[in-house]
């Protein structure tokens, strides 16, 4: 049996603000960096070690999983990032508030933009300063790839990519991983592993900061799954 | 003109408890935090940006560059770890205080253990807890590089081989590289840059938590270096 281990980063500054923030490299909370701590601390105490980790290139996903192996006195472990792990990009939202969004297009549109799987949210123009393609770690991408805006289905294509080219190869090898990643990336990972229909995907809440724990057959069939909660 | 930055680890619990550390894998004291922060706020106002990173399997060095990039917005870049870049392994000596190792055998004899070029300290046995040969870290080692003890002439030949074979082409691809390691591995590499003599080289001393940035012609050749200090 595999098992595969996958964590939302803690709590953001603007998880905690309620802004929409995607792509905006925003840092983990005082809370955010105690769940992650928690997290690290309760894989040890189970028994889990990893050979090898994936993350996002934001830093509230990267600092967790810092934090997690500090816990785990597994630093040394190679860590690969990528942007295909990143948060759903929010397109013109980027920065706003919630409520305040809500206020301004009403409940319904903010609603299909947050759980439709592929309705667009506002796009962000080239000149907009959030416009991922002036942002050097996003210089290896194409123009095609750079986002002004993606839906669920839109991060579930790109970070398939990923999990078939280099995630599951590492599984196969009988790599031990971690993902530190975000709601929406892991949401369609979980969409991806579970095969949950469209339209159910996006009901699917993963808590920050709490790993989520996948037993999966030699082809990556999933048996089974479960919190590790104190 | 190609940049490359060097940065020894901020100050470890053990450097302040004068014991022999090698690979003994200790974390940072509060101090060697604030060092590692104050180096990656230099770097910024001083306007470096990196794109690679090297670093060793030990803590003190991973968490010095964790901290460096995170003062730097630069967490994202990819990091490489390596035994290569390790400490010096101090054999029998490691986790020994120095001035108790200089009560029991001799001032000259320790003298000659730190200093000396090629006089191996005290070797380890296999059965040693300390022996890296159990430690999943180093699991891809063959026998013949898990040392038991080094020279520093040991540690320059295990540490050229990755600055040839992975740092040198790097660089000559036009990647801005900053290298977080250690006293004597950083050692190794300022000798084998400046061709420093096998009898000088000891008396080189690198700053804990000081960016060392050297100017480098196309072919590697150093034309300057400087500290960057307050």
């Amino acid at each position: 049996m595999i098992r595969l281990v996958l964590i939302r980063h803690g709590e953001s500054t603007w998880n905690k603000e309620n802004r929409f923030t995607g792509w905006t490299d925003v840092d983990l909370s005082e809370k955010g960096v105690a769940e992650a701590r928690a997290a690290g601390r309760r894989l040890r105490e189970a028994g889990f070690v990893f050979d090898q980790a994936y993350t996002s290139l934001l830093k509230r996903a990267i600092k967790t999983l810092d934090l997690v192996l500090d816990e785990m006195d597994q630093l040394w472990i190679p860590v690969d990032k990528s942007w295909r792990l990143n948060e759903r990009h929010y397109g013109a939202l980027q920065g706003l508030n919630k409520a305040d969004t809500a206020a301004r297009y009403g409940e319904e549109q903010v609603h299909i933009w947050r759980r439709s799987y592929d309705v667009p949210p506002p796009p962000l123009l080239r000149d907009d300063p959030r416009y991922p393609g002036r942002d050097p770690r996003y210089a290896g991408l194409t123009e095609a790839e750079l986002p002004l805006a993606e839906t669920l289905k839109d991060t579930v294509a790109r970070f398939t990519v990923f999990w078939d080219r280099i995630i599951v190869p590492s599984l196969k090898e009988g790599r031990k991983v971690i993902i530190s990643a975000h709601g929406n990336s892991l949401r369609a990972l979980v969409k991806y592993l579970d095969h949950i229909p469209d339209d159910k995907i996006a009901d699917l809440e993963i808590p920050t900061g709490v790993p989520l724990v996948y037993e999966l057959d030699p082809s990556l069939v999933p048996l089974g799954k479960y919190y590790l909660e104190d």
